[in-house]
């Protein structure tokens, strides 16, 4: 009778090209999911904290924190897309469509927009366009991501190869700022640093000092915050080594938030580009990052910059702008190569 | 000086048939609440996730999770029940009678309803009828339960036993759905799992598959948040072993939260017909849950029906659906036997 | 490059008497910040949980806790004040001014009132009054801190000294009750306690009673809340000894918020006139509080009175009442010893 009514979740050979996935469970948040984003990071852009500090940038509020809404989204298609993954192996075309704010409902979708099967048999990739929508079915947020998933019968034939063509970076005229957002009367003093967008070299790279050491507790507090459910972030009996793998996304807002250091108003992320989780992270690792820009470019917005940065974190040993070794591959302490697209102002 | 203006509590011999206890302090919920739950326990079930979804079930928002105002109004009655409580004996005839929504103030009374003083002179039990009241003074939900609670003056007189006629279980004429609940465009994906009432069967047994390792500060965090101030959670100084005894309702959510997976759409917690802490859980024990179905009924709402579940706590180590040893006592690894009626989809 | 944008913080030299920096963030807070207090402190004061509970008192809803607004204010002064702190020497003339209710907008700044060289050369003292100011710029707290700072530029000049007059406690006829707050229909059921100003003699003291065992997560979590980023707190890398020292105001919360029982109806913080952190605190202590009541004063709101309490936080090992040595030093085990006035019915 065990699992009879419980999801094992899908295998390779559950997925076809075109398949669209209603993912459960929608979520409308409100302050508490605002506090508790602040509380588990060390996040304090001030677009994301103040009220009075967004409206002063033409926003009717100050939105949830754009990675809160990511993980949001991204918790709710685990159980469809991920629960069998082998491996998590990039995310692509990203975007943030409209800031989400308190009151609002998310809920998500995702399509099947490529299948290989590897040559071993044994498994595949799958990518997936996800969406995240509000309550008035407008897009908040979508993104490519694929994964490499088990086939659950051996013997399920092999599908048609579809694999998508994907650019290494959202073009900057795809970018979208909020309506209404403008950065021109912006008050440097409450965003806590002077730098606007001419300061920052196309090659400059920033040591964002701070760092963090993980709790078991802290992970797992926010990867439930977000309804993400994979059994190996919560249960130390589910690997033979006894540890929780942090999920890669709390990685990902542990160093987005660091970076304010040095990145105070690189506010409103707006593109996902491309990310890898180089090395997996565990409770005790202390972590700090680093970012380098990558490119900078207008925007129509009113005063209104965008800032392509790489977003590094590493954790304890590691060499200052630490990334890869010699032979090409990710050093031993890097944690998470990520590549975006923030707005700044001018 | 000592103690002198401290509350020490109340002793078996302070208790009297038909006396009501005001319990402090009253609670305004608010999102805060919810995220916080969402963030403690895994806890998905649509209906208190998604104000888009519980209006599509005919409510007005999505209420605060039943068992987040359980927790709050039981830690209001722990100062004045059971803070000087030897065991937790039982709950019986436990209703929710009307949903909580963000800005609802919880207050609380209970009524001693039984006492007994046990053979040994030394200690009694007190039964209690507690009721959780809004800022309207309607009352949310109803429970009874019982603690043997030492004698503080070994000499008082034992009083004239009274004990209160409990049902074994909530009759189904007496559980009561919210006003305006209708499951007729219940949506199967965005709630998680495809299977109604119909689906399952009395006497079936669901293993939910999941697990969650437990951590001080989890448990912690979610104690104080009801405001149940018992020692013996927090103070790690306090029994001889150093460690800390885990609030039995931590492991009731953490249960509750973990049956998701197979009993997605057991929606609403209407009646607690009774529950058993087997035994006591600790920091670093690993939960996992399992469930049976009871019974089944119809009820006047449309699309709505009962199902009686018997949710298990167990954690690392037991065998699957362990539950009582060829003795009649529950197995060491069992944490939780509790039994309860849930609304689903017909 | 390193540290080329990143904000390593001022000296000593770049403090000037008159100065006034306006800080970074500002901060809307809302019922989550509310409930993650509640969640990491053992607050039960009434007034600060439920709405319906403070508009018996006079008031518009219940308002955020006087000590999370606090730390809200003292957060954001950190990195402009104490991030090359030496020593954090002491606390004066402290005062709230308005209530914080959810949805208000925090903000803050500080003016040098103070500069004062040490004889070796090397730091020195600055005293700054940091004002909080809400959404309509009306200031609601303020308090006088002085921090010692190490010298940025060994060969900077030593400033002419001034150093501000500070008296030894906030006047009572200088405390500020809130607008229409009203003790004279006080519910004391509902806030735990039958003790009103004239059942406590000046002299007496409190034991608290009740323990909490602190661990890395939730000081990390409460120190990250007040957006307050020293590193010391949350590093474990950067201390010789791999310990996270613990933001001294987690523990003037944990201690405040046990001093609840036996001062259930100490409500309001109004004024703060003085602190010392006597030792430092670190995970896996266990923190135990007593009081003393130091004077007591009517005010002219209706039904409510000023208490001024000493305050003193103690960890495990700690003698009843433990405050001095006969070497006139704090004990070990003191972590705080705290002075201030709070509003209770008379």
């Amino acid at each position: 009778m065990k699992a009879a009514k419980t999801n094992s979740g899908r295998f390779f050979e559950d997925y076809h090209v075109g398949q669209v996935i209603r993912h459960a469970v929608p979520r409308t948040v409100s302050g508490g999911e605002r506090a508790l984003y602040h509380a588990l990071y060390p996040a304090r852009g001030a677009l994301y904290s103040s009220d009075t500090f967004a409206q002063g940038c033409g926003l009717k509020a100050s939105p949830i924190d754009d990675l809160a809404a990511f993980h949001l989204v991204f918790g709710k298609t685990v159980p469809d897309v991920s629960i069998n993954a082998v491996a998590n192996l990039g995310y692509a075309q990203g975007r943030w469509l409209l800031p989400v704010y308190a009151g609002d409902t998310l809920r998500a979708e995702s399509e099947v927009i490529g299948v290989k099967q590897n040559s071993n048999g044994k498994s595949g990739v799958v990518y997936v366009r996800t969406r995240g929508m509000n309550q008035r079915d407008e897009i908040v947020l979508d993104y490519v991501r694929w994964v490499m998933v088990r086939k659950g019968n051996l013997d399920a034939p092999a599908p048609e190869p579809v694999v998508p063509q994907l650019s290494e970076a959202v073009a900057v005229e795809d970018l979208v700022c909020p309506a209404g957002l403008d950065f021109s009367a912006y008050d440097f003093d409450l965003s806590g640093e002077p730098h606007r967008m001419a300061d920052y070299d196309i090659g400059e790279k920033i040591d964002h000092v701070d760092g963090v050491t993980i709790e078991e507790a802290e992970h797992m507090i926010a990867t439930r915050l977000w309804q993400n459910t994979a059994k190996v972030h919560f249960d130390a009996t589910f690997r033979e080594d006894g540890k929780r793998l942090i999920y890669g996304g709390h990685v990902i807002s542990l160093a987005r938030a660091l970076s304010f250091n040095g990145l105070s108003n690189a506010q409103m992320i707006v593109a996902l580009n491309g990310g890898a989780h180089a090395n997996p992270c565990f409770a005790g690792d202390t972590i700090t990052a680093w970012s380098e820009v990558l490119d900078k470019a207008p925007t129509g917005a009113p005063g209104v910059g965008a800032i392509r940065l790489r977003l590094v974190a590493v954790k304890q040993g590691a060499d200052l702008f630490a990334l890869k070794g010699e032979d090409g591959k990710y050093r031993p302490e890097v944690l998470l190569d990520l590549d975006y697209w923030a707005l700044m102002p001018l």
